[in-house]
């Protein structure tokens, strides 16, 4: 059972004939035929999601979704479980990365609790969806309920709906996610878990090593848990799991979803195994320094448009790579083409 | 004789208290230690080029340098030697990729007529440098003459002198420039011609061949010209030349140079050999498709901020870097640090 619920439908954005008209635009644009690469690409792509010819990126909109982990009990991270709240108080304020980049690009950004193990304050930026203090120890026990599992991914949808604009942006904080994310990443993409540990906010190899020791016993703990909701609830974490309705509600709304790193990628994994065909609507950002990110893009057969070896969350490289979504639009729009200019096309012979 | 004539002196930009004041500002910034990656390396080398712990780039700039090429007449590329008329005129009208680029990230651009093969009528982005009705055909005499080739660098010079900000782009339009730059990296790099040569604007394979075995001759011919200047005079172009003179010049006065892809780097090349040093200043954009660009940036131990399989020139792929550059002067102003923040740092033992 891979759909538990009613999830919102998803449609194809494929459309032969303006996938057609797209190209012949693009084609056409003063410049060798390629010469402009991976955006041409993207020009594309982002032509056949917002279904235009002249796709216009409007009001985009960054949700960073923030949770902590039980699992942190184990050493599995090289910060304390404390960072996150403070992160979080640190966005409120615009001090961490991804305002500062938000900022510069125009994108408006709100922080969602989506189970903080800490009281905060009410703040205009803040959006308290808290379902928990905090996931439960996966160890032992399920990350989360079937139901909380059930309450974050509708709540994902929920805050989604609420948005305006056309592109949205899952960002993330929640010391311990790489871990969730590992975990989800071995069980659903069958990757062997060595390869989809790497060393979070900064682990040394023998953390590492003891990171991969204990998420080895998660899974063994977990062994059940197979489908893509089962393994949402079993491993964690609150976050992902409100990221995965808000990409899921993006998909359905016809939104560019700019998936930033490796949790955000574990999301959409997540997200086009409940509701297919939700890939269609990413746009790859940044290629993480996490280990299993390079997987989860293969998996997806997708060529991100950053590769900075960042690996800081947050939404920080969907952020940085949203100037080339506009550049891809732009170019489409308001490059002239060889016949608007009147200059000569390639030599037939010579 | 590596510097026939005076130029100007470059100063080092390397100042270890700056260095150390810089990367402990990036290190304290609420981040986990490096995790912006590459945009760290490219705050410190910002920081340092334009001597500041608040390095803010103004009024950025961008000359595209335009010149035809005698060698055309050989078959060497894809395109009619028209067509760089054609294409300064499209500039002029707003209609390339580089100004709908340019315009959406606010970077002044005007084009430089170093050297087309036609008249053009004044305009006020056209400056009008024009030093001869194209290069010479580099297959039977030199691309300029001694006087020329030193005309186009101090013409270069005077331009970047003339110019407000501390960030220069030289962009490029010429036909037949890609076999140019391959001509001047295969001299002055020691790399084989084979490996300098590309499709350029989209030569097929039987074209790529031909073009191999034209500045196969070439090469051949100005066997004698070794030196930085001796090769840049008898290889061309005049828009590569002129673009050598302004990256000495940017140097010289402390600027940031954004380097776009194989021409520009190929000049950039050129200047560092006449004017040692140039190359500290130099920020590498974008990596071209061009196959000759991974020698010249293995050259300079560069690792480009973009790889989108561009191969288009005009500067196109500098300005679409351009954001990323303003980021990491923003992060390293405005993101809060550990102590700011009340964040707790890394765990020394858990």
């Amino acid at each position: 059972m891979t759909r538990p619920f009613c999830l919102p439908a998803i449609a194809d954005p494929a459309n032969p004939l303006l996938a057609l008209q797209l190209q012949s635009l693009i084609d056409n644009k003063t410049k060798p035929l390629g010469a402009l690469g991976q955006l041409e690409q993207l020009a594309l792509q982002l032509g056949l999601i917002l279904n235009s010819a002249q796709p216009e990126l409007k009001q985009p909109q960054l949700l960073v979704f923030a949770a902590d982990h039980g699992l942190t009990r184990h050493g599995i991270s090289a910060y304390p479980s404390a960072v996150t709240a403070q992160m979080v108080d640190n966005f409120l304020q615009g001090g961490g990365a991804v305002n500062v980049f938000a900022k510069q690009q125009g994108i408006a950004l709100k922080v969602v609790d989506a189970g903080v193990a800490a009281d905060l304050a009410p703040h205009p930026l803040l959006l308290n969806c808290k379902l928990s203090y905090g996931s439960q120890d996966a160890l032992t026990e399920p990350a989360m309920s079937k139901a909380q599992c059930h309450d974050a991914i509708k709540q994902g949808i929920a805050l989604v709906t609420a948005l305006p604009g056309n592109v949205f942006i899952a960002g993330e904080m929640g010391i311990g996610n790489t871990s969730a994310a590992s975990l989800l990443l071995a069980r659903l993409g069958e990757v062997p878990l060595s390869e989809c540990v790497g060393s979070g906010t900064g682990l040394d190899s023998q953390g590492v090593a003891h990171k991969t020791q204990i998420l080895m016993q998660v899974l063994a703990h977990h062994s059940q848990a197979k489908g893509p909701f089962a393994a949402l609830a079993a491993l964690g974490g609150l976050e992902i799991a409100m990221m995965v309705g808000a990409l899921i509600q993006g998909a359905h709304l016809g939104r560019v979803l700019l998936i930033d790193g490796f949790i955000a990628g574990v999301a959409l994994l997540v997200a086009d195994l409940l509701a297919p065909g939700v890939r269609h609507y990413a746009v790859f950002a940044h290629h993480s320094a996490e280990p299993g990110h390079a997987h989860l893009l293969q998996r997806f057969n997708a060529t991100p448009l950053l590769d900075l070896k960042m690996r800081l969350g947050e939404g920080s490289g969907a952020v940085l790579a949203y100037p080339l979504l506009v550049s891809a639009c732009l170019f489409l729009r308001d490059m002239a083409s060889f016949s608007d200019a009147g200059v000569s096309t390639k030599h037939t012979h010579e």
